[in-house]
């Protein structure tokens, strides 16, 4: 029984650019929501001019924006501030990622939009918070990888700090901002009012340190990064086989003893410094300094069939060419196509929130033009063609 | 005007353990739902018995499960299942994080329990989904992050792969369960119908893998990792001071200029390899055999001092003892404190959803003791005292 998509029938003004906000809004259009960009004449949303491109089409943005609407609109304009105005009038949610301040010096702040229209779910993502003594300095998302500790804990002991190889910092804050939008709708449902809604990509940070703060104080000690293995599980990490690394998770001494025996390694099986759980961990030099030339025998294939076989989990470590085929990535639906004027047909991330009420589609509504859905924008709130073209004469869209 | 949480009244059981799942109902706790961890008798969440310990509290499972309420239930006995059901008819929303086909075995699962409660959310997070060949392989967040690519693109470049610091597969299902529930949420209260949602580990790791699949299409080659800097904007990563390593991070030409001017380094101004982001990034290596002994002639106070005054975004690697002492991380309350009977007082990570719709608390309620609420939610059912002990005593409880 398929119905509808849960957020159809909402209406997102969506006044962010790059990332972290895009992120959200693109989160809400998959799960049903009708979003319009709101965007700088001229240049719209920085990112349209991120690599990579593709005849002249940056995959960055389309990737992220496929399915939204887009409208100009110059706010540092009266006109263009008056448009803004009457939109969220009529809309349910604004979501914004300006550095704090921005919007209240538009005139433009949640305190004002809230008078027009005491519904509005506002959501604004931001590097370090819309309060406390550094709410205002510049971020990116390395500087929130880094201050809020993931870069710390992440890469290999005594050696060069590692990002994450994604904006884990901005994608967070999307997440983060993306669940506080629908609690709030959800009370919105109840009372009628709306909120503001106040995410950092630096809070997100330390929201998913996982159990790096428990670790400090029970030891107090800093948690250092550890490469690839696991803190108390061993083995537990990546190995390199004949041709490509590989990683295997023996979560207990059972599948230890499994793979001595798979393995044809008695001798691995019998030795005391192995025979537990805690010892391999205490005794993991000794035990890689086995392990190392053991998994160099045969490749990635081969120990796959074996440990299929035998119930040993383990992974490729995929490269992106090898997501794109993977039958599971693709039963799952988890690419999706959109056909673009300019790139042609570009296969994008699909929506990983699977919900038995709506049939989860391959395909996405493609990029919109910049500003190409400004002139049906402004007719439905009653402009005229005349007003509209003195509009653009103005440089207000 | 601070009124109540958004999601008071709202009722989870909580079917989950370890992470992703107890990830996902901490959020809606946070957010104020009531939440029931249904355990198994005797032993109950598995990371109850994972360290670090402090006076033989799991921090690990403190730090996620604080302010749920606990019972015991033996879902292999025709009784507990018989509890389980009751309680199904009484709440809101089923979180589960079991293997595929685990509840579907039991009897329990969504097609079964929403004959009892049409009304209800089901959200299943697990490592592969509940669909497509891999479905019931075991999994692991180090498997998820090998297959879903982001290891592939986390550390340097040719040496060995580097899993995320934290277990950001796992907290990205939980994130994104969190997400499918609250859009479910929305929809139920217009339909009074539920539904169910299936989130996957690897799907999510597809998910945030940003610009990752775009490179690859617009180039055809497989990003690789780029350790701490940004593909395309130069300098733009982390250097090692005289005495740590920090970030920098110069966006544009503009910065660049007040960088060499603040280092007294015209000669790095003037150099035509340096003049443009462009010609920084080919010139990568040429640049930071310059910049690296340059940065290694401060402190990261004395470089924090100067970058600071001169507006050139930077930030400290932090450690997770400075992140607990941090103006920032304190001001937006993203330390609260948990009173604990066995461990003390101890600090969690706060609730990054700041909502102006309530008042932002740094305590949280207690750890639940392993059923500690069992004979409470049973007198609720109706079940004598009597009843009750007899359940116990057939180890149903």
């Amino acid at each position: 029984m398929k119905s509808s998509k849960p957020l159809e029938g909402l209406k997102v003004l969506d006044m962010t650019r790059v990332l972290a906000g895009p992120y959200a809004t693109m989160i809400l259009s998959d799960l049903g929501a009708e979003v319009l960009k709101v965007e700088m004449p001229g240049t719209g949303d920085d990112s349209r001019h991120f690599g990579p491109f593709k005849n002249g089409r940056s995959l960055y943005f389309l990737s992220i924006n496929r399915g939204k609407h887009s409208m100009t609109l110059n706010l540092k304009t009266d006109e263009g501030k008056d448009i803004l105005r009457k939109l969220v009038a009529r809309y349910d949610m604004v979501v914004e990622n300006f550095r704090p301040g921005v919007m209240e010096k538009l005139g433009l702040g949640y305190e004002e939009l809230k008078k027009i229209n005491p519904g509005l779910i506002y959501a604004a993502a931001s590097g370090y918070g819309h309060s406390g003594p550094e709410s205002k300095k510049p971020a990116y998302d390395i500087l929130a990888q880094a201050e809020g500790g993931l870069m710390g804990i992440t890469g290999w002991p005594g050696e060069a700090p590692v990002r994450v190889g994604c904006s884990i910092g901005d994608i967070t804050a999307g997440l983060f901002a993306s669940i506080g939008i629908l609690a709030a709708l959800h009370q919105r449902n109840a009372t009628g009012l709306g909120q503001k809604i106040d995410v950092a990509m630096l809070d997100c940070q330390v929201a998913i340190l996982e159990n790096a703060l428990a670790r400090y104080q029970a030891t107090g000690e800093n948690p250092e990064p550890l490469g690839n293995r696991h803190p108390t599980i061993t083995p537990f990490q990546a190995y390199q086989a004949k041709d490509d690394w590989f990683v295997v998770a023996m979560g207990n001494d059972n599948l230890w003893k499994t793979f001595c025996t798979a393995t044809e390694r008695p001798d691995l099986a019998e030795d005391p410094r192995f025979a537990t759980n805690p010892a391999r961990t205490e005794n993991l030099e000794a035990l890689n300094a086995l392990m190392d030339p053991l998994m160099a025998e045969r490749t990635v294939q081969e120990w796959s069939e074996l440990f299929s076989e035998v119930g040993i989990p383990h992974a490729r470590i995929n490269k992106v060419e090898q997501i794109m085929k993977s039958p599971q990535v693709i039963a799952r639906n988890m690419l999706a196509s959109v056909e673009d004027s300019l790139a042609g047909t570009v296969q994008v991330a699909g929506n990983p929130v699977k919900m038995s009420g709506f049939e989860d589609s391959t395909e996405r509504p493609p990029l919109p033009e910049l500003g190409e859905h400004t002139r049906d924008v402004l007719t439905g709130l009653g402009y005229s063609q005349e007003a509209i073209q003195a509009l653009q004469d103005q440089g207000v869209i």
